[in-house]
């Protein structure tokens, strides 16, 4: 097992990576010191990993919240219903939340421990690739409003993350596609030698090879808690994280968030994003090529869907939240390992990039 | 114009408190450094003061977003409509949000403010003495959910509170009074000089004198900001600032929050308390004499309404938030002017107390 620890003063925490440890009583024994214990999961997962957390659990006889599936079910709504189960249950402030889950499962999770009497414990169990190395580390926590997603949320670090590389088992290949795409940014956007490494070891990964998942994770993490311990709520430096997501959440939009997988439109908006940065002189055609070739092979997409190609991405990419007075912000790469954020880039850049995946879209 | 600084570290802000402060253009000037503003009142405050708050507010055209007066609309419901006209006027992070009104008002709005792209900055205008020496100090929000009052929320700080004494004089006397007995609590659990003040003085506040009010006001905030620099999160000492309130919140929940203010409950219950106090040996017949006769001075309620004669307060105590694993917990007096939080007390003398005020009941 591995540890990494995410350096937040009082609200520091670690993330435990290994094989079974949902199996790990200890671990858990450690970890909660109350008796008061809720596990929300989700109708997909919770068949196939409740009973053994449970199993983990002796004597605490948590009680357990299960979730319709799906991003849809992430709202207003739903946290009322949790919050209902936890006063009807008398929960007090010393109580614990577990996540067990995906992202969703994650986000709302996290905030209902978030505003729950203003803030109680949680621990995130993600059950997926992109949670692991993505959503369960860093303390977002939010859910969808109908007219925006995550538009209602709170910053609230977990006590814990405890990443199971053995639940990724019975991920769908296309679920763990999707992850590697989230994999992959931190070797772009910071991690030269990381990237260098998957490029080596991407076909291990899509085998599930468990030594390099791990590795994976670890390393995924480990830039993530860097980056998070030097900016928590994002003022800045947090920004980089959001590479590719300005084109991605376009793509989302556009899609009405059907179709594709989110870490499938990140992907696709590395690609584009490393298309910009190449255009405005920041990486090497040579460099551009080793983005645009790992990212192939890890099978993610490469071109828009059909449907948007002539959708106006651009006007899409205007109502990013990271819009600063209007003014659209991208992170932009310097080289691989390499990530600023700016609004200062030549708008007509921008429209060729558009219109050059908008010329292809729907060649897979 | 006085102004007192809140010591959170970054997250440190005054209150200015003063006679006609919603007309101070500059004082909004030096606050505000957005356009994007939006003004949350309800039915019964803006039609008195949104006019003139929006004149100190030139050429920011803010949004103005009107509640339902009332305690029965601080719920996710109407959180879940400020959130969409934020939504609607394509507000940012870079947003404010301005609570103008009393608790209700304040709650909720800082509760959007927490919660709107993982939290926007806030205003609060607190326009009764209650929420001038309470609520809106401090940065509990929250909302009620139909199981408990104030069960969803969070901790987040306004960027300045407006204090303006003038708005007082619109107030009815019974909402004068309730705001007072928040005001005496402060000299009994911390400050006895204050206290002493006060007796000298309740009769000139009961008149509305203008600089009476304004020391009172300002003594207040010092003493409840000094709690919340030392404990922002409730972890120790800010539980001092519930004194009387476990008694008061049984009496509004046996009453279903109908009949009485909340200031009036917390006076009766600070009067419980002080007795309990008593029986406990933590102060003299001469002391408890004080607390009761300033009390009733200010035209507190000092029984029990009838209906709660024999309705088993005991047990509607002991669903209060603030029990530990069980065990209730209360505030209790060493003397005017300092308090400690305990759950070491005689359960029979608790006993004695609920059945003094049993037997009284109705008898104003």
């Amino acid at each position: 097992m591995k540890e990494i620890s995410v350096e937040l003063g009082q609200r520091s925490y670690p993330i435990y990576i290994g094989e079974g440890l949902l199996a790990s009583r200890e671990l858990f024994a450690n970890t909660i010191n109350t008796s008061q214990v809720m596990i929300v999961s989700n109708t997909e997962v919770a068949p196939l990993y409740m009973q053994q957390l449970l199993q983990s659990l002796p004597e605490l006889a948590p009680q357990t919240c299960i979730l319709p599936d799906g991003e849809s079910y992430k709202n207003l709504t739903t946290l009322n219903n949790i919050i209902t189960q936890l006063l009807e249950n008398k929960f007090g402030r010393n109580s614990v939340l577990i996540a067990l889950g995906g992202g969703v499962v994650g986000d709302i999770t996290g905030f209902a421990a978030a505003c729950y009497q203003r803030g109680i414990n949680f621990i995130q169990i993600p059950t997926t690739l992109l949670a692991q190395v993505d959503s369960s580390v860093g303390g977002k926590t939010a859910v969808n409003h109908e007219l925006g997603k995550n538009m209602v949320g709170a910053f609230h670090q977990p006590v814990a993350v405890f990443s199971d590389t053995q639940v990724l088992k019975t991920l769908p290949d296309r679920e763990l596609i999707a992850g590697l795409a989230e994999v992959i940014k931190y070797g772009i956007i910071r991690d030269l030698e990381f990237f260098t490494w998957l490029e080596e070891n991407i076909k291990k990964l899509l085998k599930r090879d468990v030594d390099c998942l791990q590795f994976a994770i670890e390393r995924s993490c480990i830039n993530k808690a860097e980056i998070v311990a030097n900016d928590e709520t994002e003022q800045e430096q947090r920004a980089l994280l959001n590479f590719g997501h300005t084109f991605a959440h376009a793509i989302e939009t556009g899609m009405n968030y059907q179709g594709w997988l989110h870490g499938e439109a990140v992907g696709l908006g590395m690609l584009m994003a490393a298309e910009m940065s190449y255009r405005e002189g920041g990486i090497l055609k040579e460099e551009l090529d080793r983005i645009s070739n790992i990212l192939s092979v890890a099978g993610l997409p490469m071109t828009l869907p059909t449907q948007l190609a002539n959708s106006g991405m651009r006007e899409l990419m205007s109502v990013d939240k990271k819009a600063k007075d209007g003014k659209l912000v991208l992170v932009l790469l310097k080289g691989i390992g390499e990530a600023i954020v700016t609004n200062q880039f030549d708008e007509n850049k921008l429209g060729l990039t558009l219109a050059q995946f908008s010329s292809n879209a729907g060649l897979n």
